[in-house]
């Protein structure tokens, strides 16, 4: 293993860490709350570890796969352990695990929260808690590849490990060039965002850590009813702003581009628009008698549709109380999840595209042998190593689920619904589930033992399974040949 | 098409059916019961219509497998409207539908039930539900093969859609042996059972219809508590003889033959008892404090798993009652199934032991790509077509599942609980689910509509998917140049 250049990487993940936590810092001397001194220390002292780390660059960058991968779900534990530090010292979380579950929460864009009352917490914390949001989103290593020039073709390994879907593309040929591409539309889509917040009146340090928030489809809310308590104008803007944030960059790349009508060619996109509007249009029905008017209706179903199939978690109101056929539909986009190449969570709606079309074709095939046909997805055949990874990532996702499931039905008090929506949901990075997790209550009930399964469910979704089963494979740490 | 071919075996199937009808009409003779005369005249007329269908022997016996397949799902569409009728018309069930949904969950061996009060039935009704488990249990095609000479090398493609598992393994060079030596096997072990619960002073009508409802792990009780009225000796038969009916014919035949070492080899029966005592130690000692002394609770435990692994759906207590843990325990086992090439349902332990060798086969050469190593099961390599199709059923029945789930859910007075139990239980033939639908409760409060999409998927999950698929396939009803 090339030990000396995994530790030069951690150092500058550090580093990078250490300059995010100065903006907290810079918020807690602006609102002057005495809690930024922990940011500012821990900044500090994250600093000058990064500096002795990076100090000597290594001549060897090459890195296998697998040691990519390894390396990337090592980073974010790291990053995680960093991040929850000032939460604890601060006294803000006073039990280490659950500042820990709190900011794994908030990397990995999940919004599971432990905090009984979100309002009193300050200023500092809660940006914090929302920046990271915006960390985790588009991703630590993406932004690396942006400022570090690296040699020897690891960094392909570092972008797959981290970027959400089945296939890695590059926009343009180098792959630096990409990933500060990536990032300039994840800031001007931010920036975007806030503006339009301020616009529908919603107080500034509201509107930046909501706006963050969403970008990065976390979902941890700055208030005990979440966006509810805001005013409509908001809520449809978040509303939209989290299914803006739920579509793969491509679309923006293509449509900021030469070829716009590309953009509108991508299948998935076309797909993930479609669920978005089917599933309001069915769930603004199912619920309309519950709500005043069918404008509620369709204003409840849409937040709550997208807030679900993005993975944000945020919330207008308490749909654990819809009808039965509500709540399977929405758990069923929670399964779904997003696009890939997007900020947001879950299975990605490409998967289950490729999926689809690859039943459709054995069962064509079993039908009408003689016809052979392959695979197409935007127009390029989709090889059979891709789709064997996308069933392999679907039965990987339903054991680490089944698995998770069972270790937290060991909690006796809980009930059925809340193991499984709870594993569903930090699985998919969703945040809140149903019942004793549901969105009117928090994930501080849970055992110390159950919260730290679904710490590692958590960064198992956000960096899709893999990374996370090879750091923990045995067969990594074996001797190889 | 070969619709000459299809109208004659069709025929075939009627005819068996008939004489199985007779079993029935004999039970109401002698218990006098009226009832029975509805039994007898269905059988003539269907004993009628089938000698006219299998009048004149096509010559050309070609069938092209999906024609097989779907030839396979209409029968067994055919055979369940047929058997509904005397239900029907007796006046036992006097709803069709409701009619249909049990028999359907009998040919299937769900042993889901829309009765009320299985107590009131006649003997000749519970005759025949009991019955239906044993016929639907090995097969009806499997016995087809037994009794008729077919050229043209299409009795595979029939054997392969009735037939639960993976693959099916010729035990012996010709098909027609192993059909035989598998209904041998069948009869020998149901007799065995039946003499057994005779012993333990079960009586004889008793017998009679548990140890037929348990040979084919249908799960039809006499009794509203099922068998939880019987004595201890009788639990512990009626469990063991599930668990003897979940294991894979193979084994049996090995046993008898010369190679006895062999049936101790097969891994899919090695991982199959292993699940059913490590399932029952836990669930045991979780339960343990419910129960009056630890071997009440190993009886309960040991007899629950059994049920659930088998998909046979006996019950001698409420499980619904249970803590959580034990609950997703045994929804997991319902999820799993028995053995494949045995008549329990659900997913197949093997098609489970391939999906993790071929996870941890991904992940081995992702992290060793040098060492390229093949799945091997039971000493034989799993060719890639055999992996692919264990991922594509999977996914498929991801898929059933879902879109089932969500239709159930219209129904609006059901909880989530009981619309994925529901589905769970049909799709995997197991017979109760949880909280509406539990061990304690029945189907009949489902809508007609529910009821339906049930009945699709019983149906489907006993032809394992992909008959039901093709039959109901678009592709299949267009025209192939």
């Amino acid at each position: 293993m090339n030990i000396a250049f995994i530790i030069y990487i951690i150092g500058w993940i550090l580093s990078i860490e250490a300059v995010s936590l100065l903006l907290p810092a810079l918020v807690g001397f602006i609102y002057n709350e005495q809690t930024g001194i922990y940011y500012l220390v821990t900044g500090i002292i994250c600093l000058v570890v990064g500096i002795i780390l990076t100090r000597k660059k290594p001549k060897n960058q090459k890195l296998f796969a697998r040691e990519g991968f390894a390396l990337v779900a090592l980073c974010w534990i790291v990053m995680s352990l960093v991040g929850a530090l000032p939460l604890f010292f601060s006294g803000e979380i006073p039990s280490f695990t659950n500042a820990l579950f709190e900011i794994v929460s908030g990397f990995t864009t999940t919004g599971a929260s432990i905090l009984d009352d979100v309002e009193a917490m300050s200023h500092t914390g809660l940006f914090w808690r929302s920046f990271s949001h915006w960390i985790g989103g588009m991703g630590v290593f993406v932004f690396l590849l942006c400022i570090m020039p690296m040699t020897g073709g690891s960094n392909i390994h570092l972008m797959k490990a981290e970027s959400p879907g089945p296939s890695v593309g590059k926009l343009v040929p180098k792959l630096r060039d990409t990933a500060k591409i990536l990032y300039i539309i994840y800031f001007v889509l931010t920036v975007v965002l806030f503006i339009a917040l301020l616009i529908a009146r919603m107080p500034l340090f509201d509107a930046i850590v909501t706006s963050i928030g969403t970008a990065g489809t976390g979902g941890f809310g700055i208030k005990g009813d979440s966006i509810g308590g805001y005013n409509d104008a908001v809520q449809w803007i978040v509303a939209v702003g989290m299914m803006m944030f739920g579509i793969n960059f491509n679309f923006y790349f293509f449509l900021i581009g030469k070829n716009k009508k590309e953009a509108f060619k991508i299948e998935e996109v076309r797909w993930y628009v479609l669920a978005v509007l089917a599933a309001t249009v069915v769930i603004a029905f199912n619920i309309s008698g519950m709500c005043g008017s069918l404008y509620e209706a369709f204003k409840y179903a849409f937040f709550q549709v997208n807030t679900l199939i993005t993975s944000t978690g945020f919330a207008t109101t308490n749909f654990d109380l819809w009808p039965s056929f509500s709540k399977i539909v929405l758990v069923s986009l929670m399964f779904m999840g997003a696009c890939a190449g997007s900020t947001g969570g879950g299975i990605k709606v490409s998967r289950y595209v490729i999926m689809f079309k690859a039943i459709k074709q054995e069962i064509d095939s079993f039908i009408h042998p003689r016809s052979v046909k392959s695979i197409e997805m935007d127009g390029k055949v989709v090889d059979k190593a891709m789709v064997r990874s996308v069933f392999m990532f679907l039965a990987a996702y339903a054991i680490i689920f089944t698995v998770s499931a069972i270790l937290l039905s060991l909690d006796s008090d809980k009930s059925i619904v809340t193991s499984f929506t709870a594993v569903v949901a930090c699985l998919s990075n969703m945040g809140p589930g149903l019942d004793q997790v549901g969105p009117a209550a928090n994930f501080n009930g849970m055992s110390i033992f159950s919260k730290y399964v679904l710490i590692f469910d958590m960064l198992a979704g956000r960096l899709e399974l893999f990374p996370m089963i090879v750091l923990f494979s045995p067969s990594l740490w074996r001797r190889n040949k």
